[in-house]
């Protein structure tokens, strides 16, 4: 820290991604990343972008956002392209929420949000989960600040209803509602349609989990024309040539080919189950994932002891020290061959005790 | 606008970027765009990246971090990547500036000092430049907030020696000091190496000019290892992956091919001053630019009126509308083909006066 750093800033605890280590190969199951690469069609996209990058990208990367907006039903000034998910979230809070306009999500959740608001100087009021992790809709009825939802829910895998979503939207007019639906091609059922009811809607997703996109950074957000003129008005205040040219080019080939896509939605669904039923065999507890992690428990050993005794074999998943999920452990769906090798390695940790 | 948006957001003016029409061909010299594509080995590199997206990106970016810092006596704490310049500068006004932090820039300059400014509600003075465009050191003695200067400076083209930067960050203990150097290869004389000595001094750099990657978003800011701490606690309180991998990958192929950029930035530098001779000789006055554009304007003829003449001819130039600036054209350098081009277009304009 500087001399030079706003006092405000001083004490911050910024977002701790999930480790990346360099030193040795793991099998990777801690960041939520896909096992497959990108679709072929974004790889042939993204190598034919990467000749021309001396121009400028479009700013508003219109011809990706068209496509979206036409599959999606939409109208292109209902989309809005961000440089990963985070990017959006970041910019909801710059446009909605200051120190007089809270904000307020659930306890256990994406631990970004309780970043975002402390940097932004925003009060926030995280409202607990029921105690088996759901989120009790009723509990953000006629909420003070913009509301931050995931769903379906982060580390605990957990969707809302459709209907739940709307009860939350109806209930709130004064407010907007941000559903982060970064894991919704797992399982959950999008808010997107509820967009052309509710103008205090703003839905985020992401090219990094069930596009295999991580490494490009690509997200984007479908609110009404307004809100989304809004994170405009963010966007060219700050960064305006937020999302590169290959990145954008990658994006319209993996939206194109969404048979790639479901494809391997579908391959970790099944790993998914599969692995939920040998941990389930091996005295675990498990949430109801509707997303491409796990979220479990052992009776007989602690979350943070497990996580080290895996990462000792070669296995990375990821352990958050937050009350409550401190005792679980939070694994990424990933090929079967890599999800054999984690329940392996899970025995063997439970076998040793 | 929504209802929804915060009120002290209401009134502002985003940055506009250069145009960048999709419905026809023009000869662009309107943005500082190379005419030249990405290096071999940039390509190259990006095109092995592009592969294995499904990955997260290293978030620091060691490996070209470590590369710069190598090459420039640095050590790789003293070194943060950012998506385009544009980000590190907006990270700097978070970091260093608020309503009760001030910013002081040149009246004259690059256009989103001021937006970063209005954005995140800091207070600024905007320092005139002298009646030749040039900068007076001593006018930003002891200011009274962090000082922002691009150098050379846009759109005028003017560069301040290192012994004027140094004068200014000796008379400014108290304030951080950034220097923009968007241009600085071109010709101006980087304040890099006076990094060991002031503790106060951030410059900024890009890939977006010399080096031709302005598609791929790529920037980075040098500093004390204390300074750049502060902007990484600003990274990572808002987007911590901010460069995507095929962006690193691709910038750490442009900066081994050194080669490559001289022999651009010769060629750049050679168009340059046959373009500024044969504007002269039209009857043009002209800057001492030492950037990869010429700021020039025409006693016969008004900025807006030739901007627009140019334009229906197919050649795209800037144009600003602010007071001082408003009789001038901001020309880009091309390629010789295009530069002949732009000049036959000028004079075909002037004959037709």
């Amino acid at each position: 820290m500087s001399r030079y750093l706003l006092p405000s800033l001083a004490s911050l605890a910024p977002y701790v991604p999930g480790e990346q280590p360099q030193d040795r190969r793991y099998i990777k199951l801690n960041t939520n990343e896909s096992p497959f690469p990108p679709s072929p069609k974004a790889q042939a996209k993204a190598a034919e972008a990467l000749k021309r990058l001396q121009l400028y990208p479009d700013p508003d990367g219109m011809s990706l956002v068209s496509a979206m907006a036409e599959r999606l039903g939409l109208s292109p000034d209902q989309v809005l392209l961000c440089n990963g998910s985070d990017e959006i979230l970041d910019q909801a809070f710059m446009a909605f929420c200051d120190g007089t306009h809270p904000a307020v999500f659930p306890d256990i959740s994406y631990g970004f949000y309780k970043v975002f608001a402390e940097f932004h100087g925003v009060p926030y009021r995280e409202i607990p989960l029921r105690a088996d992790f759901s989120i009790c809709p009723e509990d953000y009825f006629g909420a003070e600040g913009m509301i931050v939802i995931a769903n379906p829910n982060a580390p605990t895998g957990l969707a809302l209803k459709s209907s739940e979503i709307e009860e939350i939207l109806m209930h709130n007019p004064k407010r907007v509602v941000v559903i982060d639906e970064a894991y919704i091609d797992f399982g959950g059922a999008s808010a997107v349609p509820l967009i052309v009811q509710y103008d205090n809607l703003l839905v985020t997703q992401t090219f990094s989990k069930s596009r295999s996109m991580a490494g490009a950074r690509l997200g984007m957000g479908f609110a009404c024309k307004a809100l989304i003129d809004d994170l405009k008005k963010v966007k060219y205040s700050t960064n305006p040539y937020n999302v590169n040219a290959m990145t954008l080019a990658a994006g319209l080939g993996a939206w194109e080919d969404e048979a790639y896509t479901r494809a391997n939605v579908k391959a970790i669904r099944e790993n998914r189950e599969e692995t939920e039923k040998a941990l389930r065999d091996l005295g675990f507890e498990t949430t109801d994932s509707r997303t491409n992690f796990l979220f479990a428990r052992h009776p007989g050993i602690g979350g943070e002891a497990l996580y080290q005794a895996l990462k000792a074999k070669g296995v990375l998943v990821r352990h958050f020290s937050a009350p409550r999920i401190n005792d679980s452990i939070r694994v990424t769906v990933g090929s079967k061959e890599e999800m054999e090798a984690f329940v392996r390695a899970v025995r063997e940790v439970l076998e040793a005790q």
